[in-house]
């Protein structure tokens, strides 16, 4: 039942526009317009950095679909909250846990010293490791750490979670809070990195808690690089504190020439690529929410504002 | 209810003899006893080709547990075929599976082309592919190409199967048999060698069939490399009517200095490391099996002699 009485304006304000106005008209929803004019705006569709720089020119702002997962861009207390905004969840759900096992495997299988090997023609037998039985820590378990979990359930690990408080995944062993987090860290095989960027985030995994890790563990960050503390992570890298370190996301992006994360040892950029918004996937929250939009009702995946994501 | 009316006595043909003996003795197992002589073994508990060489010694053998899935060795219709012979099955599938996805998540994430972004310092998105939403195709699906199917279907991939004839594996969505092979590669982005080694599987993975796949296609031999038309796959490799192949096994192993595949584009040599057998592992199918023999039942995973596997 549409309840609402006009015909809402929908501006997409992405580099990709073309693209996903395509995917959105071919689902025809009712009532719905596009329209070019920014000051006509009631929807928006896009990407949180080029909203905060139009939030002035939308006096009509009414709703943002964010496409990415991240919308940090869009908490700063000085720009305005009159609107609602939700972002993209369980969607990268997938495409994160085929970086985060493909990443993980090919440490635990020697996926480059194997190929070293066969450079120099040597018919080397050392014993991979496994996934089976080993623990993974996700810190942070919204949508995505609870898809992690899952993939990390069917090769047989336990999964511990750190969170702010208690939540329900069945796929999760245990819950650590607050002051439990190097409890948490020592007990890990793989600690992985799920949390968005807020102030509570910034800098989490310090020297602390990378030394609370074991020694062949391995850390790889999905989240935001704001979580890391650049210089703990190259120390317990250089010094074997840690096995290994994965960075899909770090605190400057793209990462600087100077930085030393490009010759850290053991260490693997990604330039987050780990999971990028397919217009096909983004499009299908956009249609669920708008059909609640018109119907009145809440929306799903808000961002609040306060808690910052 | 034990019935046999004697002491069975075992002996272990492996040069892993004392872990695989500590092991067992940790089960305390109801009669039986070890032997260190050869013509007292009624009961061998080793590798396949370590029990061909000793086969005239053993006038007492009754059942030999193979550590190993393949047990070729012990085929040749030359050879003694009156005992019992059992294979490990069950205990590859969760290894293999890390093994086959984790170098189908390192082709589709490109990790080893981002490491050489890193090397020269280039942030440099460029896309990953994904294993959601393709095919791959079993070519052999016995236990391990069971477990494998499970795992594709956690990713949310098509599972086809290649078998002799139809079996009822719920992971599988469609099973070809004899001449459809080639129908069978056609659709396949992944093309998987889960084979044992027999007369019928000699080359089955020759010019034809590799033609038959798309060129964007990863081969995968974990079986046998009996499978495999060396020529032949080196010729689809270079000149690109494949895009890659990865072999943890060989037809000739070691694999001999002068092959071509030590320097084959796109082709890389994991050594015959997939799946190791662990006597932690080896020793559970024992156990299960020495219960079934002393209680005079049919052992499980028996290998027939004329199917050769």
């Amino acid at each position: 039942m549409v309840i609402i009485d006009h015909m809402p304006r929908l501006y997409i304000l992405t580099s990709e526009k073309e693209e996903y106005r395509k995917s959105i008209e071919q689902a025809n929803l009712p009532d719905l317009e596009f329209t070019d004019n920014l000051s006509e705006g009631e929807i928006v569709l896009g990407e949180p950095r080029m909203l905060r720089e139009k939030l002035s020119q939308l006096p009509n702002l009414k709703w943002m679909q964010s496409m990415y997962a991240g919308v940090e861009a869009l908490m700063d207390s000085s720009l305005r909250h009159d609107y609602t905004l939700t972002n993209a969840r369980g969607v990268f759900g997938e495409l994160m846990s085929e970086y985060v096992f493909g990443y993980l495997l090919a440490h635990e299988k020697k996926i480059f010293k194997r190929y070293e090997s066969q450079q120099i023609k040597k018919y080397d037998r050392f014993e991979s490791g496994w996934l089976r039985s080993k623990t993974i820590g996700l810190l942070g378990v919204g949508s995505i750490g609870v898809h992690l979990a899952g993939t990390a359930k069917h090769f047989g690990m336990t999964v511990y979670g750190f969170t702010r408080e208690s939540e329900t995944s069945k796929h999760v062993d245990k819950y650590f809070h607050g002051a439990d987090i190097l409890k948490f860290a020592e007990g890990l095989d793989y600690l992985v990195v799920v949390l968005p960027r807020t102030e509570g985030t910034n800098q989490i995994v310090n020297a602390e808690l990378l030394n609370a890790l074991p020694s062949h563990a391995i850390l790889i960050n999905v989240g935001r690089g704001n979580a890391v503390d650049d210089s703990a992570l190259v120390e317990a890298l250089t010094k074997g504190n840690i096995a290994g370190a994965v960075l899909d996301v770090t605190a400057r992006e793209p990462l600087p020439q100077d930085h030393p994360f490009w010759a850290t040892p053991n260490l693997l950029l990604t330039f987050h690529t780990s999971a990028i918004s397919y217009p096909e996937d983004i499009t299908r929250l956009f249609i669920e929410n708008y059909h609640l939009y018109i119907e009145g009702k809440p929306l799903k995946y808000q961002v609040d504002f306060e808690r910052g994501y």
